[in-house]
């Protein structure tokens, strides 16, 4: 059969990202087995990077054998029961999954809707907890990766404490790019994904579930539904009691392991800083070139995923399909309503940098013109590098 | 941060077994978007051989991004809902875990027991199903690695068959190493790993589902409790449809391709005949050695895995540390009820080898010596040699 010989993509969409050169060479270095000592140690590793990365001492801190969705499902079916009320913030495609989670679990999902673009707002947080008489969970979507919509998280925090609540906050697409403080920000569990902000492959997913949570788990009045996603029983093998559970995806840890440690030696608040020049200077230079960005509020826009909107009579999969096919770049397009509405571009992890920026705005500028949409050459570039120039 | 650099080991444990040079080169291949045309090649790719593997047309043939437990997981969650009746064959310690998942789904599990070391007899499983009403289900692990027995699939399958119920198979540690071929055998869900005979890395669980069971799924009466297990829903990703579930595990998909491939090459037959040879060589020098195998009945005997009773008086760690501190062997020691009792020996994939038979054995007889175990010098390697040349 034929050798398998992927082109080579810079890969600008809503992730994965690309995966650093040490992390596949982390990924190849040859495994042990999941009861190593040797492997032992890299768990160990992994889970205190993990915790300067989330911010946070909390034990619970691993990463679920699967992909984000992976953590979306285990966070919650370990905190649902059945008959639960659970308040899901929806403003974007992740929200109604959660809905979908909690509902498949048989417990009640109380949605505060705003719309896509929009981040949640505390009154119809409020509100919708008013609605309940007990609830349980508040689950939310720190960056909603379908919108580029930033959700700012102590202020949701307070609010679902206030009512007794837990705070469930997706951190897929923020981990390692955006603001994140599990701990300051009173984040009662976070969970993410490797092949965003972190540039791993995809197939791990990082969470972090606080002692009030765990509390919360240990006192449910049914086992949890899911085997796999057993939280106290994973944590068995991933702390110095070392209880075989599953056999864990050795190579996908090392992978992990390694883009932490990369994380580690940039420093946190240098990442975030370096997301957000670069975003704006990517957003300067998309504004330059006549088009409009979905998330109205400036403040509420993702340093790691850009979402503009598609202007009137083009359409996004041509623009993509040149993006792709001339430029070898993937950016993405939109999910469920903003299908065929919005651009997608990601800037995640070592794919936010100035070069990735100037190549993106001059390959979209080419692709708009093949479409017929009037821009002035440069535009964009020029915008972008002013940005940067401030 | 330190750079990471394992031990090379020779897992022969129960797995991960070695990964093959050709499969971490697909590892390390850089990755393109889970929607991208490349990919999609690389899954129907995988897909197809997969199909070959298990030696079955189901259209419902993937891999679920998670570890063989995943598999066990997805399978039973699709397939069990509250009230349902399931027979579960235990004689090892993968039944018990089907025990446990049926459970949590709020159905009713049967046992049908047998010591640990023995197959599940016919007649066992058939006093089971006649105590239930309806049984929708017979769970069965086909190569039972904690115990090293090997239980042949296609008389459980008709006896399933004859109450109605499906047959769900474990066949984690046969698939491309012991004979299995599940259209023939009549089998309607399998699952596997892909750390085992097929030499990928832990991470992904291929399985595969005929249209018996799928009907079965299709009329549950609840949703799956699973979001992140919905076979359907999962399949719509895995068929032309192309509607994204969740971000595949590119990397581990490209490793299982490749893995696939090397199996396609080798062919089926061969490697069937291959795994059983060198286990004959390898039970013959164990024999030869004076130790005793756990499974007694000699064609109930795993191909790829080897389960050896440790000599009264000596204690299996110290063993299996000498073999992995002075020979860089992995082996495995014995699950539950069988800790301290037994060695675990895995010929699976590529590491079942003359190479590795003659390692072992050598490796063996002198941590057996350096206990005071007395034995005959070269005695092992004598008979194994001795097997390969009848």
């Amino acid at each position: 059969m034929r050798t398998i010989c992927p082109p080579e993509r810079l890969l600008l969409g809503p992730g994965p990202s690309n995966v650093h050169p040490r992390i596949y060479q982390a990924l190849s270095s040859h495994i042990v087995g999941h009861m190593d000592p040797y492997f032992f140690e890299i768990m160990d590793e992994t889970k205190d990077l993990l915790k300067r990365t989330f911010r946070t001492e909390n034990e619970l801190t691993l990463a679920i054998s699967g992909t984000g969705m992976a953590g979306m499902e285990a966070v919650l079916c370990n905190i649902v029961e059945e008959g639960d009320e659970v308040v899901v913030c929806v403003n974007g495609f992740f929200g109604p999954r959660m809905t979908d989670i909690v509902r498949r679990l048989g417990a009640r999902a109380v949605e505060v809707k705003e719309p896509w673009g929009k981040a949640v707002s505390l009154e119809a947080l409020r509100d919708a907890l008013s609605k309940c008489t007990r609830p349980k969970a508040v689950a939310v979507v720190n960056a909603e990766t379908s919108t580029g919509v930033f959700q700012p998280l102590p202020e949701i925090s307070r609010a679902a404490h206030e009512r007794g609540a837990i705070l469930v906050a997706d951190t897929v697409t923020s981990l390692g790019g955006c603001e994140l403080e599990v701990e300051r920000m009173d984040i009662d569990i976070a969970y993410s994904g490797s092949q965003k902000c972190l540039n791993c492959p995809p197939g791990l997913s990082p969470i972090t579930v606080n002692e009030r949570a765990v509390e919360l788990i240990r006192n449910r009045k049914t086992r949890v539904r899911s085997w796999y996603f057993d939280l106290l029983e994973i944590l068995k093998y991933w702390s110095q009691a070392r209880v075989y559970h599953h056999t864990a995806p050795i190579s996908m840890v090392y992978a992990l392991r390694e883009a932490l440690a990369i994380v580690e030696e940039e420093g946190l608040e240098n990442r975030w800083i370096r997301h957000r020049r670069n975003r704006e200077a990517l957003e300067a230079g998309i504004e330059a070139m006549g088009l409009k960005m979905l998330a109205e509020e400036r403040d509420k826009r993702l340093p790691t995923l850009t979402a503009v909107k598609v202007p009137k009579g083009i359409a996004d999969t041509s623009l993509r399909k040149t993006l792709l096919d001339q430029f070898g770049i993937e950016i993405g397009g939109g999910l469920g309503e903003l299908k065929g509405e919005i651009l997608r571009i990601g800037t995640m992890g070592l794919n936010s940098s100035r070069r990735n920026v100037l190549l993106v705005l001059d390959a979209l500028e080419t692709a708009l013109r093949k479409e017929g949409y009037g821009v002035r050459k440069g535009a964009g570039l020029q915008a972008a590098v002013a940005s940067y120039d401030t």
